[in-house]
């Protein structure tokens, strides 16, 4: 037994190194990725939904955020919400980040489900190639939340339906404006960062005129959020037309006429964050939005 | 063939739905993960390494973001780097994210592993059963980053080791701390939010002045970043020994410190950000801290 070992040891082909394991990306932890058809729009989608910690155990519903361009922003509102919920208190929430359509590039995706209108200044150029760049699907993309992700959210988790919050940014705040003004209850709470109020000429201010027109209340609760840096560059003056706009007078004049309607079911702040920009704001925003809304825990 | 049909379509017992596919979880795009021995600790680890998008097709080096507590802070920062490059032309970077000692709940490894010292105050009881808390191996964990993690980023990735930065908050910047004092030169860049320089009676004071004591420079580049409601709560007064600390002030009093020895190789910023608490300033901590040092596109 010695010898044969011995021998083993000194003649045989050297033993190749274990295989290394393939490499694997970062999942993150409970979350689920959910395929969803958009039957009226024709398009497939997905849902990321990330459940609270206590999800599994409780027995409980929990509030729901629901959160556009979520390529980027999902990650970032799941980790926010769990810590907000770990070190200051707050609520936990299911997020469920809404997909850019499948196939589609981000832009191409946001541009048309985001914005209300054709804008009469023109538009960006697609970057899909073969495909001109759509606008203005805004009100399709938002009846296909309320009526087909809203019923399988509700149908798959323990969520609490009443307590919905929509969250977007720059022209993800457009959508969320364009369904405050058309059907405000539809979410519960509305966190609305650096909203493009200069698209398509400030249309946004046409539809509040014409909500206000033919409505004595809007029933929601609003916070508004912006950099204090998305102003116009020094020298300039505004102009919609010739899109010079100053975003932060823009977001200032808009609540303004929102808070001149005295609309008894309507509660709406704007916060500036000093020093941030376009590129900077949205954790900001997230974060003083959810508190704006969420409970502390007794 | 048309009767059998027919009879087949009529009795056959019904035709189950398709399976639904399997749920997956979100999957961060460009990531990859790695296992890691840390040889000298005896424990095994994680790196989260996210790549920029222009790194499959670039051929060139990128500045690299070591950041702690990763489970929390990987997902944002790779979110936010990559917006900091689209929207606001910054540099784009590889973010490693350092994890936790597999099989260890994130509090007993991140005690162990960024404190400088067993504090003399005690500490927090460990919440593994069966496991004492450890503290104050922050050196030898300081050491693995160096030694270990270092070199096999290197080997792996397109990564400009003259451009390394170290990211941290609370216990995480103790851990940066202690690096900084022992060999600054580790880290290119430190960017350190609302530090627990309360720690064991304030043993980083004590760090410092031993540091300044045998040194005449600090080659390092620091951006330290705090909530302003970091503070001590209303009606209290300061003590160490007893845990009633202000982190405001102890951050100023710190950098303070820092400054007064002129060090020709220092430079060192701090910003308190308003209205924002020890759960919710690291997403701004680390967007001001990253664009105090990456270069603008040209």
């Amino acid at each position: 037994m010695m010898a044969l070992c011995a021998c083993a040891v000194t003649t045989a082909a050297p033993v190749p190194p274990p295989l290394a394991p393939p490499l694997v990306p970062y999942v993150l932890e409970n979350t689920e990725v959910r395929d969803i058809r958009a039957a009226a729009l024709h398009r497939d989608y997905q849902l990321f939904v990330a459940l609270p910690d206590s999800y599994a155990t409780s027995g409980r519903r929990y509030p729901v955020v629901f959160i556009t361009d979520a390529n980027y922003a999902f990650p970032v509102a799941r980790s926010i919400a769990s810590r907000l919920h770990k070190h200051a208190g707050l609520e936990e929430v299911i997020v469920v980040g809404l997909s850019y359509a499948n196939g589609e590039s981000g832009n191409y995706s946001r541009r048309r489900d985001y914005t209300p209108t054709v804008s009469r200044n023109g538009g960006d150029r697609s970057d899909m190639p073969g495909r001109q760049q759509a606008f203005g699907e805004a009100a399709a993309y938002g009846r296909f939340i309320a009526t087909e992700v809203f019923p399988l959210i509700a149908r798959q988790y323990r969520a609490d339906m009443d307590r919905k919050i929509f969250v977007g940014h720059s022209y993800g705040s457009l959508l969320g404006l364009q369904i405050l003004l058309t059907r405000p209850d539809t979410f519960d709470h509305y966190i609305l960062g650096s909203p493009s109020l200069w698209y398509d000429r400030g249309v946004m201010f046409d539809r509040e005129k014409a909500y206000a027109a033919g409505h004595r209340d809007m029933p929601a609760s609003i916070f508004f959020g912006i950099g204090s840096r998305e102003t116009l560059a020094p020298g300039k003056t505004r102009s919609r037309a010739e899109e010079r706009f100053d975003m932060v007078a823009d977001l200032r004049d808009f609540h303004g006429a929102l808070a001149a309607h005295r609309y008894p079911g309507l509660t709406s702040t704007v916060k500036v964050f000093a020093d941030e920009d376009h590129a900077s704001v949205f954790p900001l925003v997230l974060t003083h939005g959810l508190r704006s809304y969420l409970k502390r825990k007794q």
